[in-house]
């Protein structure tokens, strides 16, 4: 099985209640209080997958780890709270464990979330495992599944080079910019790119029941990459990926945080399936992206 | 370091607000609605410490999973809502992966716990991070703090055996028990044991800035066991440790579950020290158990 084929095995399994929006999207949405959901969501990072051990510092391993987390977070248009951390370690070396905890603490820290608990193990490679607790305004709540056919599909900073360059572990969640585009704008759909832009955006398209056309030459794509493929299926980008009525003007950049924001297509109602308009015509592209199990 | 000295570290890197308990008891404890709080914590099972892969099947390693996190919310005396589910898996094999889930989800719906999200990595040794959500009562609320001097001492079930038998992967969560006793008695500190009796009634007695003397007589010494301290020491019990004033009359059994209740002891003012009552006399016990990292 791939990795959305596990998540659909997963779906079917579990069903939810009313007010419960489960396995599926960045983030768990759950009942909380008047006028608010609680979000709950746990990403994973593991040595030799997502960091090489000898090669980064923990300092940044632990940065890395939190900050996924918050980027789920940020994509459901939420506000993180609190966070627990498992972590699997070979030995308790109190330099390194120092150091990891302060990377996850100083970016937990700049986004007011507070570490309160979490449980260790021993493993012979190094495991992350952090889950988040965070809270969103119900008329606020932004969630795969809202696409609307006529959407303009847009993307925040830079697509691809974030495995070649320190972007994967340098990136600074999305937070303020979600916030701020969620209360200056209708956003209809939200999600942030992990797998590569194409799988990612293949994702939001499946849970709206859309499809999608997208621009080639409007692409943002990061400078460092030289193949334009390789660029929309590296995964690690971490951006905000979001569709909005095409009459809806979101700026260029956001100016608080010089954010770029691109539009790069709009949203079509052929279930699924993406297309590229190319210098030589449109051609339909596959949903290819990173997949731990292939 | 040692496991105790690692939370220690922790706990003097992150502080909390009033209304906030944080690392350091069986769950955090955070702001909810009104006259309730949110309990939100984690634990971790990996191969070849918690369970040999081979030698048990995925369905147990799966409820296994859920079951110590459920038991976590028990002994704060309160009551599991939702999880996530980290997994760490060599590959998506969908027989395997079916059985794991099942073994999670039948234990989850037994208590009417949902599974709303997770994330799932590529790992040569298989883990579960399971992060779970409950709520509890705030004049309710069980922590590990709360011993007085003169308080009983008591233990659900038994103690010890619980690796070489299959106790380990089969325990009942002592969850309906631990809302029994909280309904029906004022019990004044509550915990799990996870990594033997006396070194977990040593963080019970260390949080409570409190001692204990023990009976050494009045064990309920699982009869599987041959060596008395080893039935001490060698932990996954997952029983309720708890403190209730002496003049209180918990009874010996609770009906309802047929689960054994069993008084050991006596709280003490003699910070973090424990002392055995044997035949011979009075002995000072030495605070050890299960330590991944020894």
């Amino acid at each position: 099985m791939d990795e959305d084929k596990f998540v659909n095995l997963l779906s079917s399994m579990f069903k939810y209640p009313k007010g419960i929006i489960g396995i599926g999207d960045d983030t768990a949405v759950l009942p909380y209080k008047n006028g608010e959901s609680l979000l709950f969501a746990a990403d994973t990072i593991i040595e030799n997958r997502h960091f090489i051990k000898n090669k980064l510092s923990p300092y940044y391993i632990g940065r890395k780890a939190m900050a996924v987390n918050i980027s789920d977070i940020a994509a459901m248009g939420g506000e993180p709270l609190y966070a627990v951390v498992n972590l699997g370690i070979k030995k308790l070396d109190k330099i390194f464990i120092s150091k990891l905890y302060r990377g996850i603490k100083n970016i937990a820290r700049k986004y007011n979330i507070k570490i309160v608990g979490g449980d260790t193990v021993k493993s012979d490679y190094l495991f992350l495992a952090i889950s988040i607790i965070g809270k969103v305004k119900n008329n606020r709540l932004l969630i795969r599944s809202g696409a609307q056919v006529g959407d303009a599909i847009y993307v925040t900073g830079t697509i691809g080079g974030a495995i070649s360059s320190s972007k994967h572990y340098k990136f600074t969640p999305r937070l303020k910019e979600a916030q701020w585009l969620n209360n200056n704008f209708n956003i209809n759909s939200m999600m942030d790119t992990t797998d590569g832009m194409i799988l990612d955006l293949g994702r939001l398209c499946k849970a709206s029941k859309r499809g999608a056309i997208l621009n080639r030459s409007t692409f943002p794509i990061s400078p460092r990459v030289k193949s334009f493929n390789k660029a929309l299926e590296e995964g690690e980008d971490f951006e905000l990926l979001f569709t909005v009525s095409s009459e809806v003007d979101i700026p260029k950049c956001i100016l608080e945080s010089n954010t770029k924001v691109t539009c790069i297509g709009s949203i079509i109602d052929k279930e699924g399936r993406i297309f590229m308009k190319e210098a030589e015509g449109i051609r339909k592209i596959k949903l290819r992206g990173y997949d731990h199990f292939k």
